[in-house]
């Protein structure tokens, strides 16, 4: 016996429309202007194609990861990654790529000891707060469309590791990790707020990610190198023939549609739910990113 | 080149020996005594065997939603579940099971209108207060080694839709389900909290769900049907013979254990981390559930 269960179009599905639509969050993301949108540049986009056909792209954060960021563009232009596997997916955890345990060196450009960018400097940053508790943090809010944390007495904000962040692999500190091998989040991990360089997020594709065979060695290391998903290439899409080209745009998080989505994330009262919760947690805000029509 | 990253256990991997070892979740874990845990009873374990040759626990929740749970069981004990598959993987959303879209019948002694048992009182129940902020209630904590939400005000209480929690498809309300299409939450979807029944959680082989192809039809359902995941069976522990009968138990979240466990989760300080973050999400704490060795 079919239920829909948890579906925001369920009226859609069961075909009766109800007296009075109540907005959803999808509704407010629909029908936002184009003013409320802001493309991401092509040098921020990291596209990377899997050898099965699958495409992921990654934004990146130059804002909170300067040089980390450099390094990843130089490491895309160099052709670091050709030959690059997805070798470690970690249940509720991570999946990670890169050369794993190659010895290939670094292009030239790529920074060997980048800084700690665990956190920047709050000062700078437009932040629309989120408006509701954090347990990491004294505040947490959006800054050009990502979730952050940060401390107005302390002077430091960092980019929270949530569902998609990509990070940068690193060994015990004080080594920060060069951007040569990259994890994605697959589950929300807080607790790595500030102890590892968060780079940017994966935007499109995730699933192609998150749906990978779990590894069954330590740490979610897959044992068998056939296991291994090879990558057929990672290049930044402002590399790429502009008919090839894929754009993206975020929702403006300062803009009035960003509040209002904010605000039915948090209360939600269509027609599939009784009790709205009155808050919601920073990492399931879910700021808007869609792909632009051409 | 091989970076280790993220890992609990990277002084093992690495293999030297830090001058001072500092305590891991995982340590108080292996280390709790005797006392600390609590065996879950056989009558609350559902063993889901996949065809393909994976098996998926549940332990169910008779304190928080009686009434689902005492269909659950009925369902298990009169076969309904005879060729159930799973046809709805939704990413970061849910993995969904059970009789889809046929018509078949509840057996004998199923409540077909279940009350909407969302919360229950809290009074009654022995919590420990997780200590941090939580967004979606005045208090979360723990009770009988379950995530909760609650507010002492209000008199309510609900499972938390963690990772792994499983609750109960339905139509648009006021339906509530009846247990016989059952979901897991692949990621916190604490929104979700008192607007389902919540009737349990993987508490082993949640890896065998998560890492399913997601269905590319809306909500995640399969589109092709040859993509279903066929159940070889869906028993309770209780009804398989003595000999075959997995069995768990849970960390007492009123123990000593648990309080040192939750305290070192909110501020992880092994090789690592450089900095504790003071405080953790209710979702991200993971109450220590483990198998019971012969």
């Amino acid at each position: 016996m079919r239920t829909i269960l948890l579906c925001t179009a369920a009226a859609l599905l069961i075909g009766a429309a109800p007296a009075k639509k109540l907005l959803t969050p999808t509704d407010v993301v629909s029908s936002a202007p184009a003013s409320a949108w802001k493309a991401i540049p092509a040098e921020d986009l990291v596209v990377m194609d899997l050898k099965s056909g699958g495409r992921v792209v990654l934004q990146l954060a130059p804002q909170f990861a300067p040089v980390h960021v450099a390094n990843i563009r130089a490491l895309a232009r160099g052709h670091y990654w050709d030959g690059a596997t997805i070798y470690r997916v970690q249940d509720a955890y991570v999946v990670q790529w890169g050369q794993n345990d190659s010895e290939k060196g670094f292009p030239a450009g790529v920074i060997a000891k980048p800084p700690a960018e665990y956190t920047r400097p709050v000062k700078g940053l437009a932040i629309k707060p989120l408006g509701y508790a954090d347990p990491y943090a004294p505040g947490a809010g959006f800054v050009n469309g990502w979730p952050i944390a940060y401390s107005p007495k302390g002077n430091w904000a960092n980019l929270a590791h949530c569902y998609g962040s990509v990070g940068v692999g690193r060994d015990l500190s004080p080594d920060t990790g060069t951007g040569g091998e990259l994890y994605t989040a697959i589950n929300p991990l807080r607790h790595l707020d500030r102890n590892i360089a968060v780079i940017g997020r994966i935007i499109d594709g995730m699933d192609k990610l998150s749906s990978l065979p779990r590894g069954t060695e330590a740490l979610g290391f897959y044992k068998d190198k056939a296991l291994y998903v090879p990558i057929a290439g990672i290049r930044l899409a402002s590399d790429m023939p502009a008919a090839e080209r894929p754009s993206y745009e975020y929702m403006d998080t300062l803009s009035p549609s960003f509040a209002r989505y904010l605000h039915l994330r948090a209360n939600r009262h269509d027609d599939f739910y009784i009790r709205p919760a009155g808050g919601v947690d920073l990492c399931n805000v879910n700021p808007p990113v869609r792909k632009r029509s051409a």
